[in-house]
């Protein structure tokens, strides 16, 4: 039913359904990578699949990952642990492995979300052009793999193609093409799925995420989501991430901060 | 020299001085605490020093707790396991634990930092008030016993008593009263350290951390830290807190993000 659902889906081992410690296999698929390597987001949703399953939950509300190595499309595992279960919330680890090498170790607390009513928001949903005026970023030949799968659309005003705006902030519209309608694990997806921020800076390269925690607030209602990227600040060649997320209603849906590195911009021809 | 030194040491045992799992033993000490509980940041900024320690590393850049029950100060332990030695990032793993329960797991990533230059930010320092036209939160009778320790000076425009402003925004100098100069370690600490923003929406009640994030982003000259901290969404119980740092000179040298729990408010008299 969604292509989603089947790329992060885990499965534990017959010996293991009882165990406080799993070992589930996964299958990286290659559909949902950027040049070959698979998405920090998509990984980070499969782990929070993991996470969630080993203590019984529905839904992760905190998501910490720290990434060691990318690891390849192909086959892999993930070897999870209960560390706690709570009333309101439980904790679990989801470490992936590939090979002999552990390449994201992630913090799960998970627990059960609603489509809850927002108490107070400092941050109402920004107001930018509906989907169909918005182009897709393909159209700036910028098409990695996982475009086959998701559906974006950049905010005129922040599109870093060709020319930088200067200001290192991307707004976008985001859905995914099969029609299936955002979970929390497609929030989870949403907050690393735009271009890098600092591409408005003119930083066109490789932007590796060291550590990427998702906050997710709420149930997505049917529909488009909208994502805004920013960045705070570029320094010793390390920049920060943050995505707010609203779902078609303007609910305040999911928030993320990740730590990346500047990679290297492409050579010059 | 310095009492938060002190107060966040961890002592290897001698026969895990090779190891990469090792046990640390720690004081929790009832000065850093707030109405008996040791605080978040301080707890956090004790997890830094063991995931360090472990990769031979010497500063934190991305540290994510999970907080799983609060411990009582006095003797407790961190045990800390090497998940992998990178050359510009190492991680670490590093969970407290008193009597036979975790009370904090985090992840650590940690490597070298440096005062680096901004080489972009969206997020210069706020103007507020110089210190001494400030006044500390005791003149509005909140006084943990933390701030025995920690010196605040709250901008009057977000001063959260008597009346709450009704924007979650709190925004105030920070040092150390021993006068020892704040590093990687006390950025953590700030980021924990001021009144809670939903305190400015009349949520007076206890407001405990599930899971709080830590980017160190570049060591703190000398002097006061400018501490601005806001949340973006109540709803369902829940909300965030988003702490962004400015050093003396106006540098942004750390940004956290942390989800917590509304308490119940203090009863009416």
């Amino acid at each position: 039913m969604s292509a989603f659902n089947d790329a992060t889906s885990v499965r534990s081992r017959p010996g293991d359904s009882d165990a406080s410690d799993r070992t589930y296999d996964v299958t990286l698929d290659p559909g949902w990578a950027i040049l070959g390597k698979p998405n920090g987001g998509y990984l980070l949703a499969l782990l929070g699949r993991a996470g969630c399953d080993i203590v019984g939950t529905t839904h992760p509300l905190a998501i910490s990952g720290h990434y060691l190595r990318a690891p390849e499309a192909g086959p892999a595992e993930v070897r999870a642990v209960e560390i706690r279960r709570g009333r309101r919330a439980s904790t679990s680890r989801a470490t992936l492995w590939q090979g002999d090498k552990p390449c994201i170790e992630a913090l799960v607390t998970s627990g059960e979300l609603a489509m809850f009513a927002t108490d107070y928001t400092s941050s109402p949903a920004p107001v930018l052009p509906p989907p169909q005026e918005c182009a897709p970023p393909e159209t700036h030949r910028f098409a990695p793999e996982i475009f086959e799968h998701c559906e974006l659309r950049l905010d005129p005003a922040t599109v870093p193609f060709p020319t930088p705006t200067g200001e290192a902030t991307i707004r976008f519209w985001f859905r995914l093409r099969d029609g299936s309608e955002p979970n929390a694990s497609t929030l989870i997806l949403a907050t690393d799925i735009g271009p890098p921020t600092v591409f408005n800076l003119r930083h066109y390269g490789w932007a590796p995420t060291v550590e990427l925690t998702v906050l997710v607030r709420g149930l997505p209602a049917p529909g488009w989501l909208l994502c805004e990227t920013t960045c705070q600040l570029v320094a010793g060649g390390w920049f920060d991430e943050n995505a707010t997320i609203w779902d078609s209603t303007g609910h305040l849906v999911a928030q993320s901060r990740q730590l990346a590195l500047l990679g290297e911009p492409p050579a010059k021809d």
